[in-house]
């Protein structure tokens, strides 16, 4: 496998190959840029720029043991043989997870788009109210279909939402001193898996027990499912009643299209509704990603988990979207956080919302009959054979009792389809919008045996007839919904696609510009990396298929890991967690679990630096520790006497440490090794956040220099897209001796795993479906590619600071005067000699077509830029000019040419709008507010709306999409 | 196969599959729009609307005996059934056709883009600068390596394109009375094959001889393939001179690829240089699409064929691109046309351009000296195991003799190889950008057997110590390409990728806005149609693969022919034009065979209405038919004593009328079946124009009212996208006894047909991979779904005209007062009031976001509408709001408010760069001028540039890029 040893045949042939090809293609500069950057620079070679960088005491002195490069052809040959080794069968599992038919137009337009996949997070609404109306409208669709008055703009997946839901119900029910949850024993297993982990730690007990029982425990809250996970549909109007007369707060797990048909949860009176988007067009991508949503009530508001997309103004009173009460976000009380949640299913929640869109509810009602009235005939015709349901209510699951399982699942194999079989021998079916009636005449071949001469036709006149429904009457939905003319004017083809391209075109992605956040790594992601990911074999396999079925899914994941160990340096990988956030929490998990294991759950103390990321101390929190603070120097580095302190102080409880690597300032710590050292000659555990990773690949490996376990953005530095705030995966990296105790499933167990250990996500591997992403990135660079892309980071990042060093201070830099692979520039002299603040060039930026870099964090007042190795010298050149430009502006305000309250820097950014105005009464031309240089007039992006008034909006909370008349105002 | 003989159970099946699925998302207005617009023109139904409008003599009278509907996710799946009936073989065949990676970058932002592929002909230069761009690139990458001044914008195949070339030796070497054209014997076969058809009806003599003997002959122009077909590479330089010398014009047929290593024929002397483009980026498709290229030296720029982009001016002197001599189109001589080409392969060339933009020169480089190098490999090697070669030379291709075919033919079919088969017994073996070196040894073991010993390691080593080539000194290329700086940027994928959607931004598509282009039914290309093009299944299959492997394509192009004969009443139909110029060849084609074979071959009147299409003409004369025009009536109908009197005149030699139905006036004559029996008395055969047969599907048939051939435009009412300017596919419909005289072909005959029938195409079925989208419209839309569709597009076009009326007098009108599917408003009284013309208007449209209507189409000072059925009625009624505003700004023209030479319409279109002039000196607001209504605020779309100056453009030719300098200007 190593480079080593390959012949010198070998070579040649690869050289006939042209390996190199992708990587060429990933990497922005060639070698003549690169050449260029080094002078600039002043270092002599790359390995003169990684030696001044990298502190020795760590650097990995050899080749990464991967492959050589590979081709995009090559790559996706080799994946195409992997895809094959899958098999997609017919899914009647159900259990979360359904077919469902992506419209097609929606498929080209938004999931294969880089328009809408590249986007980050819509932090700077100006620049996103494409993705934002989108997201408002997948709002919208929550709660219309649940009946509540508020909905988020999407959770990781239906069990963490559950979780999510659990805590919220602790949160907002402060008079209830109870520490009991009640859960339903009909909610989906894997939500109880995830349940039990997150109680665990919170210190909930867990009542697991029938529905009904709901009134006879003390508890502060509880779980019920609707329909049940046997797909039984109960009237939970008394239930519900019930626990609100007793203070007890309740949750609902729902389906989506069932509330088509179904009374909606609110009116039933539910405080928090939750459930998962899947069906809404998303495939089942072997567990995800899909966009789960959370709903409450308006009384809740302020509490809801997630991020809400809100209607605002902007500076001219324009309706303006954004996301609302943002503060919160990373700002969550750290130390008493009950979630850690800082990401979303942006991209999925989007294509949820149009998939409701595009059907309006019309649509919507037509699928949800159809596979109501296909289990109907399903239901009546299994009856008619004498085969006995375990309940005679019914959406699209029915649960067969009394059967001879056995051989149904081989008459099941023979046809290709999967049932979901369950320990007691009971058959469940779940049928889906992809359903036909040749398929339930195909069900009642594996059921009955094909001599069962029933007759789809003859059973359906029958119910027809009779008016037959699985629904009973006082389960029905009688109120309506989708009612916005958005529901309803986007339903023909034309009509739609003219609809998703105008919103594209609103947003600013990496298909228009660098987007140089700090820490967020908007590097390539190649269309060759995506398109595995459309494969019918990777998209629609149900993560409950049966092992032999997703072989192929079971080798490519190997694979990565296999990567992941040889780039991190760590011994096993845990491809469960499904976000960042998520892995901090898998991680630290692992580490209370391995603790407990030695008899040291005393050990409970997290020591994080005050540079960490707001996400560290709040995931340390919802493990139940206690997060110590460690103080920095003045440079910007952990303070090891100040470490050496805190770690003798708690020395009896010291649990771990959470550090960032290179920090979060931009600089590779030269004293990584002591700080590593000095945790764990006191017994602790060292945590190494991957959000730098990008810095790391192919030049050091935190599993060398101390790390226990790291997280991994796949979404940052292996080229997931960011989907404008999600899909993530954040798989985690352990030393051998964290292995058993990272997280298992409770429906497909996962090897060497301790059994006890329960689950994070919904899905034994997370959004398996995007991690040919990370696999097809991987093999394309190869050990070279992967270290050269790193060598890049760094250059380009140093090339940034060095142009704009004379202008703006470069905050942090390491011992030899270079910084990482991005940098912060302080902006807090300027603003006290001009008034011109950080956020202001951030704004004004957008005039100059680039996306603002990471505002105030990890200082506030700075701006945090990476530009990754994807950027080409010409892109940062064009960037470093627009920040050159800047500067000579903000000089203006300072030297009084300018007002402070009339400059190209506050009113940024420029819109339309402006332009068109009659009377110009600024003091400059309208040329120099939206086309300040040559190089926007070549190419110039408008940002939708004037700058976004946050206040107004987080004042008068609205998330649902605004009516024609508010659009008016 | 018929809807009345469904029974009530498989309605009820139907039912509950949802079929009408995809006619609603097809369809523009719903139930509730179709009331609406019924109501606006005071009819009582659509039932009623049809009587009033399509003449009830010629009315179908029942559904066509098609299908139900189908849902997308049906046809797909069908489809896909059909694909795998095809088998993708490592194809080694060539001819013409070579395996070549369309980078993913380009396949998923261009060929899979609706903001690519859904646009119009850039007629409209200002709203289409982005493809024009990239058709610029196109004409450079085309220049430089064949190292010709000019080039156009792409033809539709090679063959054709040589065809063209021999008919402009012919037309620009006046000097030389030779009727008589040298064709060396090594020209490829479907080649030489196009060029006897187009011969026989110049009478042109061909001469075929050996390229060596070109100065032993009398003739006006000589054409030459480099490298030949079999692969050799000779020097042409001498051939070229002698040629020269003899005033003997020359056209060389050669391949990109090759020519990145060969000396380029521009410095060899060649007067013409054609070919192939396929095998930059563009999958084989069995047969195409794909762009021919077409260059001459400067001396021949005013008779060059095809579309030939230019660079201009606009009226603010910015460099503004645009098609350059516009005028030759559609007016051309009509009577002494050599060329009816009206049309290019748009979509194509730009994707051959960006493949050479997105290599560049090193990259491409990279690619040939592979290819060279591997088939050097392998020639060597066959040579050590005993092989004898045709020649010593090579670039990609040899050509192996005596060897023992049949066994090699085994061992090919065993490892799925394709290789060429002479007829002789020789084998041919082309290499490509795929090949890979165990592709060769694949290549070792199929001609040699396995034990064959030989490593490609070791031959790899040998030649590269001895420096072997195949290519000789003197063909060897010297001079560089792809110089231009274009060629050097856009080389990462980050960079491409912002290029592709920089450019797709500057232009207006479907996916922006109603393209209401009469006669050219820009109606929606739905995603569902346009997925089974990237099958590799259908992309990857060479067009002379054994018949075994592409026995899906066979039956997927036998049920859509099927699917027209229904359609269209006709008994046949040939699959082969690929485009509807070269339709209207092939129809014309076919009666002029038929009544050679009745000895009626002095047959050669053809009579063609005032009113027909330019292209009309030109193709009766490329078939050495008279033109003899037939007057229309004041209500613009053919003047039926006209044409009984014409027939009657020319009895003794009348062939054939053309006629346009409905006609080009957009008006259901009532009289079309006299005319079909006129021309039918008087022995002439009928050739109805099937632009206009969106307005007949599934009410009338031309086959049904008195045609005897029709072409088809499935680019116009089968939903081939038209690609900005092509891909188009032009099938024609023949009654029986015409249908033995259609096109054939030489490498794969067709059954059926004459023998004698040469090809009009270079492939069997012209652009093959298209075909599937055509397929998969009439699949999913069903019998009534097709009706439907029709009656909408004319109720559609009867409301605007109805919405117009008042404001705009629209010009004819069927006997009960409608229009068909278009509609023409006559802007000549409105410009003699105001002077504001129908270029005004059109220009004043794109301020509000729309395409203009066909101006000046067919009657000069209109414009033509034409909405389709896609058009919801909120599009529909935000034009017709445009057009009424447009009116009142005209009023205030007219009554002197604004001056003709300042006023909205003229400065139309107003960009950005007017906007922002600091000094405003116009009689209207800025907002008024780009945001002229509520609508366009909410949506702006932006032409690139200012009116663009055609005289300029026309009278300097510059049709290369423009230097960095020229863009500063």
């Amino acid at each position: 496998m190593s480079s080593a040893s390959s012949s010198f045949a070998s070579r040649r042939l690869a050289e006939l190959a042209d390996h190199d090809a992708f990587l060429k293609r990933h990497n922005g500069p060639d070698d003549i840029d690169t050449h260029a950057m080094l002078s600039t620079l002043g270092v002599a070679s790359m390995a003169d720029l990684i030696e001044q960088t990298v502190p020795r005491d760590i650097r990995l002195g050899r080749e990464l043991a991967l492959d050589e490069p590979r081709s995009e052809a090559e790559a996706l040959d080799y994946l195409g043989q992997l895809a094959r080794q899958n098999r997609v069968a017919k899914s009647f599992i159900g259990q979360g997870y359904y077919g469902t038919h992506m419209p097609a137009v929606i498929q080209r337009n938004v999931l294969e788009n880089p328009g809408w996949y590249t986007a980050y997070t819509p932090y700077q609404p100006e620049i996103s109210q494409g993705r934002l109306e989108g997201l408002l409208n997948f709002q919208q669709v929550v709660m219309d279909l649940t009946g509540m008055e508020l909905a988020n703009a999407s959770l990781l997946d239906e069990a963490t939402a559950a979780a999510e839901g659990m805590a919220l119900c602790k949160r907002a029910n402060k008079k209830n001193k109870s520490n009991a949850f009640f859960v339903a024993d009909d909610v989906f297993p894997q939500t109880l898996d995830v349940l039990k982990t997150r109680a665990e730690f919170f210190g909930f007990e867990l009542v697991i027990a029938p529905a009904e029982s709901l009134g006879e425990h003390e508890v502060f809250g509880a779980l019920l499912q609707y329909p049940g996970d046997s797909g039984q549909l109960r009237d939970l109007a008394p239930l519900l009643s019930i626990a609100a007369e007793r203070n007890v707060m309740t949750c609902v797990a729902t389906d989506l299209l069932s509330l088509v048909l179904l009374k909606e949860p609110g009116a039933l009176g539910a405080d928090i509704v939750v459930g998962s988007s899947q069906r809404f067009g998303v495939p089942m991508g072997f567990g995800g990603p899909h966009a789960a949503f959370f709903a409450t009530s308006d009384k809740l508001k302020r509490s809801i988990p997630g991020r809400i997309i809100g209607v605002s103004k902007d500076s001219r009173g324009a309706t303006a979207l954004r996301m609302a009460m943002q503060t919160r976000e990373q700002h969550i009380r750290r130390e008493k956080a009950t979630s850690n949640i800082c990401t979303a299913q942006a991209l999925l929640a989007n294509i949820a919302g149009f998939y409701a869109t595009y059907h309006g509810a019309d649509g919507l009602r037509t699928i949800a009959n159809r596979v109501q009235r296909l289990t109907t005939i399903l239901a009546h015709g299994l009856k008619q054979a004498g085969v006995a349901l375990a309940h005679d209510t019914w959406f699209d699951t029915l649960r067969l009792t009394g059967v001879d399982s056995g051989k149904i699942h081989g008459r099941a194999m023979t046809h290709d389809v999967n049932l979901r079989f369950f320990a007691d021998g009971d058959v469940g079916i779940s049928l889906d919008e992809t359903t036909t009636a040749h398929d339930v005449t195909l069900l009642f071949d594996v059921i009955l045996g094909d001599e069962h001469g029933l007759s789809v036709t003859r059973l359906d006149e029958s119910i027809v007839a009779d008016g037959a429904t699985g629904i009973p009457h006082v389960c029905q939905r009688e109120s309506d919904f989708l009612t916005h003319p958005t529901f309803k004017r986007y339903r023909s083809e034309t009509e739609m696609l003219r609809y998703l391209k105008r919103l594209e075109n609103k947003d600013l992605s990496l298909a228009h510009a660098m987007i140089p956040l700090g820490s967020c790594t908007m590097k390539l992601n190649a269309t060759s990396e995506m398109i595995p990911v459309s494969w019918p074999a990777f998209a629609h396999l149900h993560p409950f298929a049966p092992r032999d079925q997703v072989a192929g899914y079971h080798q490519m994941i190997d694979e990565l890991a296999a990567f992941l160990v040889e780039i991190t340096g760590y011994d096993h990988i845990s491809m469960q967690p499904n976000s960042g956030a998520q892995g901090e929490y898998a991680g630290l998990l692992a580490i209370r679990r391995y603790q407990a294991a030695q008899n040291e759950a005393h050990r409970d103390v997290c020591l994080i630096p005050s540079s960490a990321h707001g996400t560290n101390p709040a995931s340390a929190a919802m493990l139940g520790m206690k997060v110590v603070v460690v103080e920095c120097d003045s440079d910007g580095n952990i303070d090891l006497s100040d470490l050496t302190q805190k770690a003798e102080q708690h020395r009896e409880t010291l649990s771990a440490i959470m550090i960032t690597y290179p920090s979060t300032h931009g600089v590779f710590e030269s004293h990584v090794r002591a700080v590593c050292d000095v945790v764990h000659q006191h017994n602790g555990q060292v945590y190494v956040d991957g959000a730098n990773m990008n810095a790391q690949v192919g030049i050091t490996r935190p599993g060398d220099f101390g790390g226990d376990v790291s997280h991994l953005n796949l979404h940052k530095t292996f080229c997931i897209p960011h989907g404008g705030g999600g899909p993530g995966m954040g798989p985690i990296g352990v030393k051998a001796h964290l292995a058993p105790f990272v997280a298992n499933h409770a429906v497909t167990p996962i090897e060497g795993v301790q059994a006890t250990s329960g689950a994070v996500s919904a899905a034994a591997f997370g959004s398996a479906s995007i991690l040919p992403i990370s696999w097809a990135y991987i093999k394309m660079m190869g050990a070279r590619g992967l270290r050269e892309a790193t060598e890049l980071a760094i250059l380009n990042a140093n090339y940034i600071a060095k142009r704009l060093e004379d202008r703006y201070p470069v905050l942090y830099k390491g011992e030899n005067g270079t910084v990482a692979h991005e940098c912060i520039i302080d902006i807090r002299p300027l603003k006290a000699a001009s008034g011109i603040s950080e956020e202001d060039i951030a704004k004004r930026l957008m005039d100059y077509g680039f996306h603002a870099p990471t505002m105030s964090f990890p200082v506030p007042g700075t701006l945090m830029i990476e530009p990754t190795e994807s950027e080409s010298l010409y892109e940062i050149d064009r960037f470093c000019e627009a920040m050159i430009h800047i500067r000579d502006e903000i000089g203006k305000v300072e030297n009084g040419e300018w007002p402070l309250e009339n400059n190209p820097l506050v009113n940024a950014p420029h819109t339309m709008a402006d332009l068109i105005e009659a009377s110009w009464d600024r003091p400059y031309e309208r040329e120099l507010g939206a086309f300040p240089t040559e190089a926007v007039k070549a190419a110039k992006y408008w940002p939708a709306v004037n700058r976004v008034d946050n206040v107004f909006g987080d004042r008068q909370l609205i998330c649902s999409c605004p009516t024609i008349d508010e659009y008016r105002d």
